[in-house]
């Protein structure tokens, strides 16, 4: 375990803070011979970049990666790729009011505890800046999982109160990006949109759900006792900053169902490839994919950074006043649907690779 | 990444399937100069064997746990504590007529593609028997965590649709093991087991939840960034056999809320532990622990083995009739509070042993 | 790092003392599909053994490994293999002497600081026979090896002053289980077994050099920086019980040589597959195999318990002569051949998985 | 295992070729509240670095090392450090006559045959570019184990066939740095210096010895197994460019001794910390600390690349003349004590870490 480093085989090890220099991360373990298409990795970058739209922070950071290893001649090599972005829009002294007190719900008091100092410019390394870096390893786990016609998609499926009550399976996920808020039902975004608007205007900030999709996985993915695959999809998913839920494939929804409803029956085939006629189980089973679709669910707090005035406290543990004044989204659901898409695309790369040595 | 072994310093390895002679395991990075108190791992075992009740299959298992090394004078020495439980209750022959077909919504389908060859006696590695470990892991882990008066206890909060609406703050957890159900508030617990013995007759299973608190954590566990205490924490109870989701604190309840409705406000204090007014956090802020009580529920999918007559098909993809005579639990979930306290007590003891490490 | 797991894919963890109850271990990550041949790891585990000829100690292990898990039907399942061996002639009280000084250049002193508690008996899990089990995984690592043709073989090239003056290329090494001492020229090997006898009769110790080959690696075998074939296998080597000194190659005699009489020229070929001149390197080249014969030299320090008088002190620092009376090899340079191979065959069957990934 | 990360809690992992943009890494697992003196890092890289010497490449490069992140204040935050060094002085083209052939023993051969692809210049990341990395994490590590008053310190024992026939304990190892070879008796540096004047003019290389020593290293680090502290230490040294062999204490030297000349007498004495009369050992007994100076040997061949003209083939397997015309240390070891120095305080630092877990 290791708070910077996630997987086994293709791996990301990541660096950096907000407010620091650059932030950054080395990825281990991609296999030699990889086209690496510079401009897909930046286009993933730009769809989780601040002031892409009206719906986000208007903090500009261009987000430019720069890859500093690893590749030669537009070709993967087998060595490590590392990689960084300049922070170029630092206001730290945005900061300097809240270097003696702890906002409600951030890092700020359990990093101060754990560490015993602080970085407070920015919210430091618990700044949700870090997932850029997760866009650039995610984008090359793509380019690996294509070759495998493996696809990863992510949509937003809840913000606030407003609920798209449909499934991957019954919405047409290209229509994803066809709106700021990332939902792919023209109407429900539209319903979407005004709920982030009218929170920004309130000063507040809302939460929501995002579905993920990935569709082409081979079955045999996933080890059988503490590495499930949807156990490493959990544990991918709640690294991600304000995530609090997880659920895979029917999850909350099935716990009150019977085992007669949930099972999901397979169909008789002449293909060696089986499919199930339904996916309550999310496309895993006893923690190894089966070759159909896996979807999970991933639940979002509202983000702890609101501009209303709150009560907190200081060092001192003296009751303060806290205004906000930093620039901040209002719902990070938009600008996360591409993170959620990195880490799952993360961990199928990983174990695409540990699944080459399940058999002699 | 490692199917078999869970954690960093305080490390359980695991070996061994349902029908095979044994399972077992080893316990690495337990610090020496604990005392080991083998009736309490056994009462912890106990908990989580079969037979116990009414509520459960009628499998007999002794679950005699001994420990092989690590040891001495009822010491830790700080070596690895070996142990094994060996299967006795085997009857192997009830799953012949299982080899040639694919068991809906189980491991059998998965694992036979991940490795080419199925040990079909009763799911092999997939099946719940290997949480016995666990348990013995656990309850060593517990006693490491009583040092610190760290106290993790968990009760069962739904089954089917019968559902406790009260949070751990709410309810006398000590009333948890007063009943079969495990459920610490008594009315509803009837309830429960009235549920659970419909299904039996039904011939039907039922998912539920558990919640599971820790209590007296010190602020400062957990990494900020892929290891943040609620992802490691998911990760374990994601691979537990048949849990499908995950939720830390408000979890997705607190998804359609505000930001200003879920912030937990600091209360001014002249002790240096500060408290929050609430804990929608669970306990939990940027992935360290804060000092206020971890709390998070985890869902459990009712269990695939039902003894209606199912459709599923068998290696050819032809269609089969199936009927499971083997013995099986209508509801895990009363047996689970024991495992689910067990990795919950797993993923402390190592945060806790790494957190040694925080500061110069 | 964890002292009592050795591997990445194909991974070893070991527990158990001398004096326990029994030794044993899971091996993760054997590939599906191997047919384990048990008799040829009991055969592995006699060559290690103790009483197997009048060089040896005459402490008495029958060392009958029994495998627990991850085996059906004589193949392996891709679960963890689980084994045990029992501890029988465990004269413990023979130890009782020993429980309050420290014997010289045992690790009893430091294992106390270490740890603040000590199992003295037998060294506790010092004493070399946690070796075992590495050999019973290591006959694994063997079967999964020779499907690839790469065979591993180890001889004893120094006891004491008396030297094997040629290196594997001049010997048969078919010759080396033909005599008790395993040195494969018979001419040496008889004044190797008079010097053992000599240091017997005296009550001292010798110690000694052993070389090991493996051939038929194929290139590419091993990572370019931190974990260079040759690292990991000076770690594998050093890891064992009484080594002090490891050379890849031409080792510490390439040292004062130049670098135009070490280079090694490779030679024309028209095979895609190119051989060198020379194999100074020991097949080793940039931390890669290159296809050559891997081979390197392992340094046996004599090993710390002779039964002559010493002095040295109890817990209280106090002068104390020490008598020990166990029974002790004089030369575990023939037992230990059998534990070279065996690590050896741990490091090449996890770089043989690891390499799996290497390109897309 | 990873071939780019090296270490448990205190870890490295690094990135970058020879020849491109940059070389970093980030060093995780350094506690918060540490002094990061960013001098004391560049005289330790200066100590690295070409063309400080006439006895050196003559290659520039200034080797400035940028610190991204995980210090604030000039303070360690418990964050990783991220740093890069650029490269500057890169004369690529020198290598395009390289890219169709082998250099013998270099690791172009392996290196293809591993990843199919080969970034050739300058080696790519076999280069010893990459061990820049290195001195800056082992820099920091030397400041962690400054706090504990741990000292480590290296010499040249050997170039080629010029010895220094002493240990650490006989010489003045603040006489290290007086003079461009590194050899603390004076009149042997200058035979050393000479030798590789010589061998210069010849365009030949030469090999040799660094010995290096950590003092005041407390008891109880290292583990009784796998990872034995000596283990490591070599793991560490062998993954340095052009180390073929180690040895810890009296090493190759001990195995034609007797036991009774090799084992290290306890010392009477009234402190709770004993120490011995000889140390042969070199500190390590059983995997573990003993208090007394670690002390061992690390073995360098003469570098492969020559300026005289050799024999090889390119990859049609065709015989060519290979004349290297860049531009290479005719004898690597004065520039390799700081890395040997660093890889051992990674050790050191990490085995500390691993130490405070210990016991209850």
């Amino acid at each position: 375990m290791s708070s910077n480093t996630f997987g086994t085989l293709f791996k990301l090890s990541t660096f950096g803070e907000s407010h620091g220099k650059a932030i950054g991360g080395t990825i281990e373990g991609c296999p030699a011979g990889l086209k690496i298409d510079l401009d897909f990795i930046q286009s993933e970058l730009d769809r989780r970049k601040p002031g892409q739209s009206n719906l986000s922070t208007t903090r500009k950071e261009s987000d430019k990666v720069q890859l500093l290893s690893g590749v030669f001649k537009g070709i993967s090599t087998g060595y490590p790729i590392g990689f960084i972005l300049l922070n170029e829009d630092q206001q730290s002294n945005d900061y300097t009011p809240l270097k003696d007190l702890y906002r409600p719900s951030h890092a700020d008091y359990s990093t101060e505890k754990k560490f015993g100092v602080r970085d407070f410019r920015g919210g430091g390394r618990s700044s949700a800046r870090e997932t850029a870096c997760r866009v650039v390893a995610g984008a090359i786990a793509k380019l690996l999982l294509k070759k495998y016609k493996i696809e990863v998609r992510a949509f937003v499926k809840q913000v606030g109160t407003v609920v798209l009550k449909k499934n991957h399976n019954e919405l047409k996920l290209s229509h994803t990006e066809l709106n700021a808020v990332r939902c792919p039902d023209e109407a429900v975004a539209l319903k979407m949109i005004k709920a982030i608007e009218t929170a920004r205007k309130q000063g507040d900030s809302l939460g929501g759900c995002i579905q993920c999709v990935a569709e082409n996985v081979p079955a045999g993915l996933g080890e059988p006792v503490f590495d499930k695959l949807h156990a490493v999809l959990a544990h991918a998913m709640l690294s991600i900053n304000a995530v609090k839920a997880f659920e895979i494939g029917a999850g909350f929804e099935a716990i009150s169902k019977k085992g007669s409803e949930m099972n999901d029956e397979f169909l008789p085939s002449t293909s060696k490839n089986l499919k199930t006629k339904t996916n309550h189980s999310g496309g895993i089973q006893g923690g190894i994919s089966n070759g159909m679709p896996i979807w999970f669910n991933v639940g979002f707090k509202p983000v702890s950074s609101i501009s209303r005035t709150q009560k907190t406290v200081n060092k001192s543990g003296r009751s303060v006043a806290l205004e906000i004044t930093g620039r901040h989204d209002p719902c990070v659901l938009p600008r996360a649907v591409p993170i959620v898409e990195s880490m799952t695309a993360l961990v199928l790369a990983d174990f695409l690779l540990l699944a080459r040595s399940n058999q002699v």
